[in-house]
């Protein structure tokens, strides 16, 4: 392939010269740019967008790091992003950071370095500290699915404890009294937050909690399947389940199925997110939406704005999940306890 | 941000110099490595990796052209060619086509002008001439889910009509004699060759294949819906459905399920892709595995030897799908007709 300098040669100008017509310098001439013009379609060159970037100190990538892009939730997330970005004509970089330190570390470091100056950013392994020192460094760095009071205003987040008071919430009023918890093991704030939102529902109805009312297990199907197992093994009176995410209530569901125990008739579920699989249970999952869609927008045109020195219009940024009715939750009165 | 001529005037040495240290050089001296470290480190100067790229004419990304990431099926593939990557200390740099020409010509001008010597690309929309070109320009470039004979060696491609086939076959020989066809109405070769095989199934058994057992839509839930219930209008005989996908199928069912028809007692349903969907379907789905995951990481591996100039093992490069059996057909004896 030609290089910069063949094509330097060709058009019997300077490098410094072609690098200024690739980058649309006010010091190149007319004439350089016809010549270095003819000369890169003779050559069939084409100016690499590393070199553009270097001069340019700007580029056309928004760079992303997600949990695993191979989840649906990312997906959706990363879908939104590319549509505003694709809208702005800039493209995604996307890394992967498995929930992994070390990794996400290593892909927020690949991406500063290959030139992305707007970073939407899903870090669940990371500590505040190495977060802060990342946003001061890169200033159009925004977190998504992520408080840090220090840079609120870099944070797009969602209300977890609020999806689940409202979840738990809605089995209540339905009239289910004995309502199991089926909680995600993964040590990030998610779990605590959204364990606590069905705390604090069933506290301020009035009924009491009990930790053997709550299972735990890995936050996918195969979790949600042991810890509904786990859950029966008790003995309990329950009519309702509540789910750390729609992955886990897809595994009750099998476990139930299992046992011969009918859903909605004689167990309501609900879960949490909405994604891609709620509807294609069966029968179809009641659940709480998470609006990552409307959350990965606004944290893209966030970074945007922020990577481009503009003033950001402050918005929401704190998200609040709603409920999804489907067919998974009926009333208690309706249901016979286990 | 701290820049090369700031780390150079620091370190009181050359921009040059300072490029030699950052990029290994043999050239460097040991004086000039201590006191361009010193300087960095002094200033948080950060390697840009747009620089290291332009100077060592190697870069660290592999590119990847999907259809849409959010679709489960492009997660699995990036998945997996993100692990070969990962285990080559490479990242990826991703782009969705959306199986528009003008959005997946724009995508691969963009993953080779930023430097991405490793491409593995799944394109729909382009014409085998264009691809071809692009694949002569960029030593480096797969085509995955693609075949186009002059540059075989560069195909990872599944055997769509085996794949129809096989699952037409199965529906057979379980007595299954009314067969009909829900088949994408997107305009792409796995279209032609997935109907091709379902027809050639059907003729090598004897059976009369008449257009009137296939019915078209969009390769998605409402497609399939669509497509079943125009189907069922028809007031044919039928007691087995094959399906261009996964998602066709889904929506089949959920019309069959409008329809008081039951799956697999009165009708026997087949999907195609083994997808996320499948295993959540109720009756979980019979289908016929896609083998994304294996195929994905073979184009990843070819595609970083190709662009290492290294000479690839010949393997094989057309892919079989295989059934995946579940609970959606039963022997057509069982069944109903319509």
């Amino acid at each position: 392939m030609a290089t910069v300098k063949d094509v330097a040669k060709e058009a019997q100008v300077s490098v410094a010269t072609v690098s200024r017509v690739i980058n649309h310098s006010p010091k190149a001439s007319k004439a350089a740019i016809q010549a270095v013009t003819v000369a890169m379609k003779k050559l069939g060159y084409r100016p690499n967008a590393a070199a553009r970037a270097l001069v340019s100190q700007s580029t056309q990538t928004l760079g992303v790091l997600v949990g695993d892009v191979s989840d649906p939730f990312f997906g959706s997330m990363v879908k939104a992003i590319d549509t505003i970005a694709t809208e702005q004509g800039k493209h995604l970089l996307i890394g992967n950071g498995y929930h992994s330190a070390k990794k996400e570390r290593e892909t927020i470091e690949l991406l500063i370095s290959q030139g992305c100056e707007a970073l939407v950013i899903h870090s669940k392994s990371l500590t505040a500290e190495e977060l802060i020192t990342f946003a001061n460094e890169a200033p159009g760095l925004v977190l998504i699915n992520r408080f840090i009071p220090e840079i609120a205003e870099r944070c797009i987040a969602l209300d977890n404890l609020k999806g689940s008071y409202l979840a738990t919430d809605y089995l209540i009023k339905h009239g289910h009294q004995q309502i199991g918890y089926i909680c995600s093991n993964h040590d990030i704030e998610d779990t605590e937050q959204r364990k606590a939102g069905y705390l604090q529902a069933l506290k301020d109805h009035g009924l009491t909690c009990t930790e053997d009312h709550i299972e735990y297990g890995a936050p996918d199907e195969a979790g949600g399947e042991l810890a509904m197992t786990n859950l029966l093994t008790r003995g309990l009176p329950l009519t309702a389940i509540a789910t750390y995410n729609d992955y886990m209530a897809a595994g009750a569901l099998s476990a139930l199925e299992e046992n011969n125990i009918e859903v909605p008739k004689a167990m309501s579920i609900i879960g949490f997110d909405n994604g891609l699989i709620a509807r294609y249970l069966h029968p179809k999952l009641t659940t709480v939406r998470y609006p990552i869609q409307r959350m990965a927008e606004q944290a893209a045109i966030l970074s945007l704005k922020l990577a481009n020195k503009e003033k950001p219009v402050t918005n929401n940024m704190i998200f609040v999940p709603t409920l999804v009715k489907r067919l998974s939750v009926v009333p208690a009165t309706s249901a016979t306890s286990v």
